[in-house]
C-alpha cells in the first residue's frame, strides 16, 4: 500500500474532557506516532482541514504542529505542509498503558464452546512448502485469471452494478441461477426450477446451513467412515449425534445405514476422501430406503466436474423423485477456492428454510461475486478452464502412479475417474501423523488419516496425497522423499 | 447474457440404459429444448466433440442431429454447424412429466422451524418506486463505481491474486485489517491489535455470529426498544430470552437493565432508530454496570461515518478498558449495501472463538471482495465517497425537515447530528401499518413502527423515513403523498 495522505478524520477532540484542544491534539498524535499508527513519511492533514474537522481555530492546530516539529514528531516542509518525521524510529517505544480494570473473564464465559481450542491445524504458509500434496488449493497456473477479471470488470459495469449495488436481502442473482439451472445441472442429470435452487458462499456453508437446519434437536445423522472432516466439526458443534457407516469398495452399503438416523449424508460420485464412485444399483437402493424409513439424504457432489475419463455417471439427486435428496455444488474447485460461491438444489419448502436462514446470518452471497461467475460461466471460460484442469490432473495423476510405484510405496485402489487425490497406506507399522511431521521438515506436506476417521486408530493407517497444488515436474522428488522417510522411520 | 455455443457436458449417456444410445441422446435433445433449457438459434456441439465426450460414435450423433432436423428440432447451417431451431417455439410445451413417487413431507420435517414464514416482507422492487424512503440502501449516484472497478482490478492483478485465490481456511486479509487499525479505527478513538479484529459478511453475520456464540443456553439479552429487528429475528432464532429496554431522549437508561441479564446489546452513537445519541455519562455508567455485574456488551456503530455535523463522540469501545466491548462496525452505508462486508473488534479469545466460528459456516468473506476494499481505503476513495454521502444526507436532511415542516407533519426530535432516517410520529389515531399500505400503491414507501417494538402496539404510531435512497428533487413530493394520505385516513 502506498503511504498515504493522513485524513482529518484520524483525530478527535472530547470537549467534555478536562485538557486544553491543543493538549488533547499533540497527545492524540503522539500517541498514534508511537503506536505506529501514522508512519514516517506520512503527510499529516493541513492545518486549515484538521480545523474545521475538529471545530477549533486554525491557530490550535498550527501551533500543535509547531510543537510537534519542535519535539520531532513532525517535520515541516514549506508549502507541502507537514510530514511524519522520519526521526520518530529513534523514539523510544510505547510508554506502559495505563493499568486496566479489572479484565473480563472471557475465558470462563466462553467455557464449554472453545470450538477455537478444536481446530486442526493447517499451515497457512503451505504454498512455500515445495512438495503440497495437500487437497482443496488450486495451482494459481490453471486458473484463468485475466478471464475472471474480465468478467468481474463486466459485472462491476454500471447497468449490471445498478442491480448488484444493493443489500439483495436473501435474494439471488437470477443470472447466475439461470446459468446453474439450465446448463450446469443438466449435466448432472438435474432438472430444478429457480425455487429449488439457493446459492451459499461455498459448499461448508451449504453443509453448515443444512446442518443446522436438520440438526441440533438430538437428531442423528449417518456418514461414510472414513468421510469429510469438515462435517464432523460442524455436528460437534451443532451437538448432533452421528454414526459413522465404514464403506467398502463401491463407497457407502445402504444396508448398513442403522435405523433412527433422520439423515445421511455422502459423496456417492466420488467419496472423499476414497475417490469410490457408488454403482448405480447402491443409490436405487440407498433412496429406497429414504423413502422407506424418511431420511433426508445429503449428496456432496464435490468434483465431479474434474472426472478425466469419460461421462461421469448421473448424480443421486437426478434420479431422486420423491424430493428427499439435498445436492450440494461448488465453484471452489473449479474456478478458485477462495471464491466461496457453492449452490443447493433441493425441495422448494426446504430451500425457504435455507434461504431464511442465510438471510438472517448474512443476507447473500456478494451480489457482484455471483454476477462475476455469470459472465465466467456464460463466456465458456469456465468450461475451458475446467477442461485445462482435468488435463493437469489427468497428466499429474499418471506421473503421480508412476512415481509411488516405482518407489515402492502403496498406489491404492484403481478406479476412480479423476479428482485430485489418492488415499494411500503408510507402509505395514508406520503411523501417518509421524510421517507427515517428519516430512514437514523436508518440504513435503500430505495430509494424514486419522481426521477423517471418526473415532479410534484406523486413520493412522492411511494418509490422502493430492495433486491439485503441485506441478507435475515436482512430484517425483516429493514422492522419493516419502519413500526415504518411511524407509528411515520404519529401520527405527 | 449472449447466447452460447453450447457445451457437449451438458448430454448424458447411460451405458445401463435399455434404450440405444441414439435414442437417447435425441430424447434428451427433445427433453432439453421441451423445457427450454436449449434455446432458439444457440449452437447444438460438433458432432466430433459431442461424440467424443459421449465416448460414441460419430456417426450416432450425426445420426440423431439428422432425426432432429427432419422433425424440425434442429437446423442445419452447413459448415457452421447444427443450432436449435427457430421453430421450436411453435412445439407443444412439455409433456405431463413422470408421476413422482410419495413426496417427501417436508412441511412435516420442517415443523417447528418456519424461518420462512416469520420473515418480514420487504419489497424486492423498492428501486421500481418513485418514493422510497427505505432505510439501507443507497443512491448508485453516490458511490464512485469507476473506483470500485479501479480498485477490483488491482486486486485481481497477478500479485494479489496469487494471495487470494486460495482458501483461506478462518484467516483474513491482512491489508484490510492493517488499515481498519491504523486509519478506521482511531477516528473512533478505538485501539486495536490484529488478534483483536475479524472480518465478517457485513453487520448482519457480525451480529449473528456473536448471538450464536453468546446466547442460545438460556441467556438473556437486553435490548433498546425500539430497537432494531433484524436482533429480534436472530434471537428468536436462537430461541434466547430478549428483554427489551424502554429508551428515553438520552437512549438506553443504564439503570434500567435488570438483573440476570448476561448480554447488553446497544447502538449508542447512533441509536437504531430513533438516531439519538448516549450521552458519555450514560457511557460509563453502562460500563460501570457491566463491570459490576459482568454482562457482555455488544456495541453497533452503524453509521457513524455519516454523521455530518462535527467529529462525533467516540465509541464505547474506546472507552472500554475491561475487554467487555464487541464492537461491531461495517462497511454496508459507507460503500455499499451488496458488499456484505464489516467487522468485529473484540477481546482476542472471543475473537478466537467467532474466527473459529465463522471459518466452519463459511470459512471466510471472498478474499478479492477484502483486498478490493484494502485498496478502496487506501487509496482515499473511501474517505472522497464519504464526504460525497455526507454532503448527500446534509442536504437531503433539510430538505426533508423543511418539507415535513411545510405539509404539517411531524418531524422528530431535533439532535441526531446525522444518519440518514427520521423517526417519526404518525397523526393521532392513526396506524403506521395503515399509513404504509395506503402509500404503497401511490410510490412511497416507507417503514411502520411496529417491527421496532418486541410486543405490543406501541410501534403503530410510528414510522421510520430514510433519505438515503430518494433523490432531493424527489422528497418534497413524496412528503406531499404522505401528508395527504394521513388527512384522508383522518378523515376515514
Amino acid at each position: 500500500m502506498a503511504a498515504m495522505q493522513i485524513p482529518p478524520e484520524t483525530f478527535l477532540i472530547d470537549r467534555k474532557s478536562v485538557l486544553p484542544l491543543q493538549v488533547q491534539l499533540r497527545r492524540q498524535i503522539v500517541l498514534a506516532v508511537h503506536e505506529r499508527r501514522l508512519q514516517p513519511g506520512e503527510r499529516m492533514p493541513s492545518s486549515r482541514a484538521l480545523a474545521t474537522h475538529l471545530g477549533v481555530g486554525r491557530i490550535t492546530v498550527t501551533q500543535a504542529y509547531g510543537d510537534l516539529v519542535a519535539t520531532d514528531y513532525l517535520s515541516a516542509r514549506g508549502r507541502s505542509g507537514y510530514f511524519v518525521s522520519d526521526r520518530v524510529e529513534d523514539l523510544a517505544d510505547d510508554p506502559a498503558p495505563a493499568p486496566p480494570l479489572a479484565r473480563f473473564d472471557w475465558a470462563a464465559r466462553l467455557d464449554g464452546r472453545n470450538l477455537a481450542a478444536r481446530r486442526k491445524d493447517r499451515p497457512t504458509d503451505w504454498r512455500s512448502y515445495p512438495f503440497p500434496f495437500l487437497y482443496g488449493q488450486t495451482d494459481d497456473r490453471l486458473i484463468d485469471l485475466a478471464a475472471w477479471r474480465e468478467c468481474a470488470v463486466r459485472a462491476l459495469g454500471r447497468r449490471d452494478f445498478g442491480a448488484l449495488s444493493h443489500d439483495q436481502y436473501d435474494g439471488d442473482d437470477p443470472e447466475l441461477v439461470d446459468f446453474i439451472i439450465r446448463h450446469l445441472l443438466p449435466r448432472r442429470g438435474i432438472k430444478a426450477r429457480p425455487e429449488e435452487v439457493l446459492l451459499t458462499m461455498g459448499a461448508q456453508n451449504a453443509l453448515w446451513l443444512i446442518c443446522a437446519i436438520l440438526l441440533g434437536r438430538g437428531e442423528t445423522l449417518a456418514m461414510e467412515e472414513p468421510g469429510y472432516p469438515g462435517l464432523h466439526e460442524i455436528l460437534a458443534t451443532l451437538r448432533a449425534n452421528l454414526v459413522p457407516v465404514p464403506i467398502d469398495q463401491d463407497g457407502l452399503p445402504p444396508e448398513a445405514v442403522p435405523e433412527g438416523v433422520s439423515v445421511v449424508f455422502t459423496s456417492p460420485s466420488h467419496q472423499c476422501p476414497t475417490n469410490r464412485t457408488m454403482p448405480r444399483a447402491r443409490r436405487e437402493a440407498l433412496l429406497g430406503m429414504a423413502a422407506a424409513r424418511g431420511f433426508v439424504v445429503i449428496e456432496d457432489d464435490y468434483e465431479f466436474e474434474i472426472s478425466f475419463s469419460g461421462a461421469t455417471s448421473p448424480a443421486l439427486k437426478a434420479m431422486d423423485r420423491s424430493g428427499a435428496v439435498i445436492y450440494i455444488g461448488s465453484f471452489s474447485k473449479s474456478v478458485f477456492p477462495g471464491l466461496r460461491l457453492g449452490y443447493i438444489v433441493a425441495d422448494p419448502a426446504f430451500v425457504a428454510e435455507a434461504r431464511a436462514l442465510r438471510g438472517m446470518m448474512l443476507r447473500h452471497p456478494p451480489g457482484h461475486v455471483q454476477r462475476t461467475m455469470a459472465y465466467f460461466l456464460s463466456l465458456g471460460h469456465y468450461d475451458r478452464q475446467l477442461k485445462r484442469m482435468r488435463e493437469a490432473y489427468a497428466e499429474r495423476r499418471q506421473v503421480t502412479a508412476a512415481a509411488l510405484d516405482r518407489h515402492g510405496l502403496d498406489k491404492g485402489t484403481p478406479g476412480g475417474r479423476g479428482g485430485s487425490s489418492f488415499w494411500l497406506r503408510v507402509p505395514t507399522g508406520l503411523d501417518s501423523d509421524v510421517l507427515a511431521r517428519t516430512l514437514k521438515p523436508q518440504g513435503v506436506l500430505i495430509e494424514p488419516g486419522r481426521p477423517f476417521f471418526r473415532g479410534g486408530e484406523a486413520g493412522a493407517a492411511f494418509y490422502r496425497l493430492a495433486y491439485s497444488s503441485i506441478a507435475a515436474q515436482e512430484i517425483d522428488e516429493g514422492i522419493a522423499r516419502i519413500a526415504r522417510t518411511c524407509r528411515t522411520l520404519a529401520a527405527d
